[in-house]
């Protein structure tokens, strides 16, 4: 079902431009580490896996008079104890600037030919978020810097990845969190970046303040307690300068509401997915030497984000229900609808899309992601099968 | 630190015996599938992963004039919603036969050059089940049924693997479960074996009985929930000729043992070992139509089974302690021991005996199995590292 066309550019030149010989492009071309984008993006590619000093999702366009990157975003590192890991993570520097981690999908934004295109963390060209950010964001801010990419989360109900109510979004918007410099990958300091974001009328993830290093972790906590009982996600840590690299840290509820999703879906769920959220939980419990009555709390809380929704997807499957991910998008064109129903079957998607329904000057369109896994295995239960 | 020396014998006349092609066999030890023992057992050899038609863990002997094999026991399967297991796995039969599961290890015992040895699940020679089963079980069967091999379960607290405390037992019994031939792996029908163990003055695992397949799953519900209360493992369902395959059930109260112990090691602990339990929970759930209350419960009960152990762990590693997995063995003669040392080095754990205490005519040895993993990782995230 998926698409790989080959590559149609000169490796020579793109080996050069990479700074990489020409046989080890050669290598990632043919373990399938780069990839070509379809339809009229066909001149982009992006990078898979591991290339050397490019982090995944890297993106390589082809000019065909040059080349040109846009480099991933960076992968942040997790917190497991904040005290520890501020106290380690920036140490030389005095204070460290704590913004909000929003739960949405994470999209980079570039001018291409006169157009916005916004690409997703792996690198594709999404269809759906390219026609929202022509619609969210203004041009202005590339004709006058046309060397920067602006990264942001795409936030709220309206969307096809991460479907969030609690930012008081009614469709979907696009908060800034970082802006670099293609090619190099050079990041803006963090109040440049707020500046420029907010000259030019971005939205931006909040920012909670500048703290003290040695106050850091005493704020941190407090704000994660107070995010996590408004159902956030948590927080990102960065060096004023974004010089040291940040961390996160997150809450449990957000924690458990992420297992809460997924285990509606238990046999897609990951076992690293859910391995790595319990994890969290136990060093976080121990940080906070919660009260045995906390602590149960969290056990409670914990082990209903995973047995309640699989419970519910047994029921439903019995029921002769099948279940699916359910979610809406909006669109001013329709024809975007057919290139995103295109671009997620690509990417090896079941989807149903029901009837567009108009609204004002745009439509909205419910979208079924059907998980054959989960259905299949439930089904297969509850006819008598054995797990293995 | 492994051992894995080259395989002696004549590779063309082994394949004859395994009615498998010379390529195919020279494939399985190229791949390394087929491995030698060591010391005085350098002629026996055990498959590990997939050698066609042949159960993981099974054994090769190599008699110098002929071959002999020691079938692996074979996987039992595992029903996830009981009823529904019970109905499609029995179809065409009237009645099953209902045996405790016990929690401990899996032995298979054969004779061999007039002493018996004790194959571990795996196909390995565990000197210590060795020494144990000389002491358990007497020679008189294997005297007088030469072929056959005895499966049984190595259960209580004194032993290397799984200690539990829930079956009355001191040290260390062997509990018969099956009874097969030697190279065609057929099986005795449950009465036969029984009996036969009875004769030779075995203990068994216990039988709840046979019951009719429409009342089944009812009353191995009942024996299951009162197995779960005095914190016992479960039972397997077998048909009473043993002509179709076996399945097993277990309880949430086993479970979430198995979760309590695995956590402590939570680094090392299995993303699947975590995975699968937590579905075990989701199936019965559903299966018992809990009130919410149960359902909580349950939850809690899960939750804490895997964040207690795990607070547990890092509090230790926080105050200096590094955590291991502590367990008694009891020998009667002390060069078991050093045999079972070097036994468990060859299998790459790090472990530390104590100086064996003198009680009757035997010695009690308490072994410490350091799990660096763990102790690591926790260490490091105390120090303030990042998770990745």
């Amino acid at each position: 079902m998926r698409y790989y066309p080959k590559i149609e550019f000169d490796v020579e030149k793109a080996a050069e431009f990479l700074e990489l010989s020409p046989s080890r492009l050669e290598d990632i071309i043919e373990k399938r580490n780069l990839k070509q984008n379809w339809d009229e993006y066909n001149n982009i590619y992006r990078f898979e896996g591991h290339a050397p000093h490019l982090e995944d999702g890297t993106v390589l366009i082809d000019h065909y008079d040059h080349f040109e990157l846009v480099r991933g975003f960076p992968k942040i590192k997790r917190a497991m104890l904040l005290e520890p890991a501020v106290k380690r993570s920036f140490s030389g520097i005095d204070t460290v600037a704590v913004e909000e981690k929003m739960n949405g999908y994470n999209v980079r934004v570039i001018e291409y030919n006169g157009k916005l295109i916004a690409f997703t963390r792996s690198g594709h060209i999404c269809p759906y978020s390219t026609e929202r950010v022509q619609n969210l964001l203004k041009m202005d801010i590339f004709t006058d810097h046309p060397d920067i990419v602006v990264y942001g989360e795409m936030a709220g109900p309206e969307n096809p990845y991460v479907q969030k109510h609690v930012y008081g979004i009614d469709s979907l918007e696009f908060f800034v969190f970082d802006i670099r410099y293609r090619d190099t990958g050079k990041v803006l300091p963090l109040q440049m970046r707020r500046e420029l974001a907010e000259e030019y009328g971005f939205k931006q993830v909040r920012l909670f303040g500048e703290f003290d290093i040695i106050e850091a972790p005493k704020r941190i906590t407090e704000i994660i307690r107070e995010l996590g009982r408004s159902g956030r996600e948590g927080v990102v840590i960065k060096d004023p300068e974004m010089v040291l690299q940040p961390i996160k840290y997150t809450c449990s509820e957000s924690n458990c509401n992420d297992l809460k999703q997924a285990f509606k879906f238990y046999n897609e769920a990951g076992r690293d997915y859910l391995f790595s959220r319990v994890v969290r939980e136990g060093f976080q419990s121990h940080e906070w030497n919660e009260s045995e009555e906390d602590f149960k709390k969290r056990c409670l809380s914990l082990g209903e984000s995973i047995l309640r929704p699989m419970k519910g997807t047994i029921a439903e499957v019995e029921s002769g229900v099948r279940i699916s991910d359910d979610f809406r998008i909006r669109v001013k064109d329709l024809e975007v609808v057919e290139k995103f129903r295109a671009y997620l079957e690509r990417l090896g998607l079941y989807v149903v899309f029901e009837e567009p329904e108009k609204t004002g000057d745009e439509y909205v369109i419910s979208v079924k992601k059907m998980n054959k896994s989960t259905n299949d295995k439930t089904l297969a239960m509850l006819e008598g099968q054995l797990w293995s």
